[in-house]
């Protein structure tokens, strides 16, 4: 018996990065995707790629059809938007792993600083934040799970050993990172045409990126105090993932391969987490197509500086793939089941 | 009992990606791969996307090592360096599948006009030419097995079919190539240096690709007449991927819906053949990291004249996926054994 | 006295090239840029790599501001639209260069039978087609060039001398096209988004591109016959240029190097064809930037095929420098003035 | 009379753009091009896009021709190997204008720690560091002048003010720069294949890459004080551009304006810094092919961090352009001679 499973919002590229996943997928299969916008059109119609691969095609949203046909909703709908949605799959009895915002912050009144106004603040307390790599057993127990953001999981995985082991400082901590463009979604916005983006890079919302609160919220978990960040994002000319380079001060005096110790110590259950030995760096392109996280460290003691480096697939690991994992966790499969195919490289 | 599969040359862009689908399949399994350069040497250090999920290394070529630990050899070497490789390990009793050109031509002197001496002419009939789709039945009996190459293949799957009902003419037929730059293998000519590439688009080869007579051979299988063509491939700057668009003269008068279902008729038992709708033509993007040809027709009746698109990736359909299906054949597996993974998008 | 410029709809790709060349150009100097849109906003805004280096702003259209500031317009709006903009123009005395489509058909059936109406007939006749390297004389007379087409210009000038001097035969020409994105313009279109476009390839429009009686226009100029050919235009996953490969019978017996003299003495007096030695061919990227177009030949004796390659900047040579070229030629300034920069590699 | 210039070393990238931007500069020429290993070759035959601009070709190194036929000599030789070439040149009564790193530190050494034994001691202290918006007025008097690195420039540029100023902590700054791979020169590297670079982003060098302390000793004079940096240099899948994203604490409390304005101030006679308005940032695309650094900054309040983006072509202001900028000061020239042409977008 195969999880059934639904795709609120499916026309988008988390969309499809669900579908490729699900698709190949033994323990589950996708039942519903819904799109307001291309009811009625076949999957292959708006992802070609997928062609021959399914019969399935795009439906409006319905709460009685969702019900009937699924056990677990994805949802992959705008923040905001998704609140809503989100109770009335859970008040309808599905399990529901929200890929937007709306749950990942655990004080509505930060929520409501970066995002707007959260209207079902109730909630938010049944969210376990989906980061199986720290908060597996609660994930296994969810049946609502917040998946994280892409940049926050590359964020999130390096540092947090660190933090909860009192190797950085928690304070002054800058975290530089680079996406890919699938991160703004499958958009007709001119910013993101080929020859906008092509032979360009570029900062954006220097100091104001929403991913900024939810790092420091986990951040703050693992050092136990409130973590202050300086969160930078790019854009760089490829389609897929994400780098992230961060500073942090060193309060222990440790080496770089102590340092790959304690994270390989910290991962060593976790199948996605790979820890690079010193003096290797991860590169987007190895982990492409993958749920792997990389990472790589460098203990700058010229300048008594932890240098993390970590490469996630921003569509899997930093969402869709992410999101799978923590539905094999909540329904006891395997947790790495749809998740083993090797990245695509070159 | 997995088939014990041995990769000779493995270190190149096709040999990382028969491991990257056999390390993924559930009826083979990788027991020995070769590099003279790099033996002694990790998998994970030469391809760090593999990393973790294989303990092979590289060993130098021993036939003896080979013939003990392996059932069937890919040989992923260059031509002219494959074809002794290729005898020896026929004599040894393994089953091969040649992934150079050394075992494709059937007239060994059109071998030696295009690519030099041929010192194994007496196994050249033993070699069956592993297009699964057109040889289905002779592969399934092959010891020797000669992988098409990736252009070929892309020309031939669209073509064959109206050549061998007779609705375009065997003469005139223009086919222009364009392939990502994976095609040029692993290397580190400054020719394929991403500042050289990277906003270039280019001809090269101009009537004079060593792929030319491969396709003319096939070709003038399905139409019994000797067949001559005007190829031109193309770099395109991008990694993965084979467009192939075909001019040929109608010799019937057909539109475009009935070869459509000409092609559909045709490919009806072929899994990895999709053959799209008219009015829809086939992008490299929607073949990524699978096995699918992808195949556009329009028939022009301004000019009387048949277009076919197809888009295969190269490294996959048109190598190592390929390789793997003749495996499967071979061996009576499933065709699609380990190559049901979805295209990856975007 | 510098020429006074005005840009009429200057706010694509095309303006921004315009004023590229114009601002660095010492015989003509820009004083109208209209964008019924961006009206008020300045230059940089739109184009931020222009900031700083002029102060203009866009404005509305203004048939008085554009007559009492400028001299010649040229038009970069979209075909139909065009129309009625560049009677109104020439109607106040300006010389205008159309970009557009409305007036390269000398035939106005043709043109409705491929764009729609068109409302000007009556000045289509005083238009010359703007390809200085065959018009030349007829350029410098004008008060009307319809600038040609990027598809049109990088077919039809490696071409036009073979048909002219009846080395190949008019019949069956294929043109096989390939474009990077900046030919669909500035736009906000999903399907030229960033994570559409890269690593892909595709062809699109097969056998109903608009470009393709414009072409047959100008080759039936010079074989003094009715010529229909096949034109298929793909999209490359580059920015900038035009590669163009076209096969033609050959009619007379002739090598390479004769083609390649032909050529060269037929251009011997244009400066931005450049001819190259037989076994070369050209790559975009060395004409990027600049009004060149690259030209290679090869006569394939296997299959009496002529085989010519060009390389074109469609957004110079095949849009604004070759605008920029003709605005020279009517205003009796040097043909290469404001065109001199060398392409931009790598 | 023009400067006549002679180029040691030109085959690689930084020589190619010499040569791009002197054919067309109205008060300089070029008389020779040394390269050991194409000696013979015309330009074209290694730079196919100056094909028809020059009749230069590429000469043996020779002093005495030198010394006959130039005025200054642009090195474009490797660090080390330019210390004895830049000797020679000075005693044959040069001017030189050093694009390697043997002249940049004034402290041996730093030198020596860096990068190596340093054969030429005496006339270091010769050299002028040859950034013309910090030392014209030193640079107009030198006879030697030390070209910044790519990464120095983009670094130094937008924090030169503020240290200087006393706006930011000396201590604790990060410099993230990312760089697009033309930075690595013409190479035959696999490591800077078409395939192993695109799609792909990683850092590289962490916390030991040579142009370290060459941005410590600007930022050193800046601030009169000792300067110890994080430097992390990335490699971007695009061909040229360096983007440097610079984090330092605040020492005094000023708001984004203020700091925009403090830049612009200080850059007012600087005809090629850019300084963006408050809540823009630059992008590589916009500076493409030009001598621009464009600069944004960014006062983050919750942090008390500074935060400055800076974008160059590492071809032109980060190498070349700069050159000729400086040769412009060293002989009386207009500073912005032959750098003028607007940058090429898209």
């Amino acid at each position: 018996m195969r999880i059934r499973c639904a795709i609120v919002g499916g026309s988008g590229y988390t969309g499809g990065e669900l579908l490729r996943i699900l698709l190949a997928h033994q323990g589950a299969e996708v039942t519903v995707v819904t799109s307001r916008r291309f009811a009625g059109k076949g999957i292959g119609e708006l992802f070609p790629y997928l062609q021959g691969l399914t019969e399935i095609s795009f439906e409006d949203y319905s709460i009685d059809v969702i019900k009937r046909r699924a056990q677990v909703a994805f949802t992959a709908v705008p923040h905001q938007a998704a609140m809503p949605v989100v109770r009335e799959l859970l008040d309808a009895g599905l399990k529901v792993i929200d890929l937007s915002a709306d749950f990942r912050l655990r004080d509505p009144e930060t929520y409501e600083a970066w995002y707007g106004e959260h209207s079902e603040k109730d909630i938010i307390k049944r969210a376990v934040y989906g980061l199986p790599e720290i908060y597996r057993g609660q994930i296994e127990g969810a049946d609502l799970v917040a998946n994280p953001g892409c940049y926050p999981t590359s964020s999130i995985l390096p540092l947090f050993p660190l933090l909860k082991n009192g190797v950085v400082e928690p304070s002054g901590i800058v975290i530089d990172s680079k996406s890919g463009v699938s991160g703004a979604g499958r958009t007709s916005s001119m910013a993101f045409g080929f020859s906008e983006v092509n032979e360009g890079f570029k900062a954006y919302k220097v100091c104001e990126h929403r991913h900024t609160p939810e790092i420091e919220q986990e951040l703050g978990v693992a050092s136990k105090t409130r973590v202050t960040i300086n969160f930078t994002p790019h854009l760089v000319p490829m389609t897929r993932g994400i780098l992230t380079t961060s500073y942090s001060r060193l309060s222990k005096e440790v080496n770089t391969q102590e340092v790959v110790e304690l994270l390989r110590d910290f991962y060593s259950q976790a199948r996605f987490v790979r820890v690079l030995d010193p003096g290797h760096f991860p590169d987007c392109h190895f982990v492409r197509g993958s749920n792997f996280c990389d990472i790589g460290a460098k203990v700058c003691t010229r300048t008594n500086t932890l240098i993390l480096v970590s490469a996630i697939d921003n569509l899997v690991k930093g969402a869709s793939g992410q999101a799978v994992q923590n539905m094999n966790l909540m329904y006891g499969l395997p947790e790495e089941m749809g998740l083993t195919s090797p990245p695509l490289f070159p």
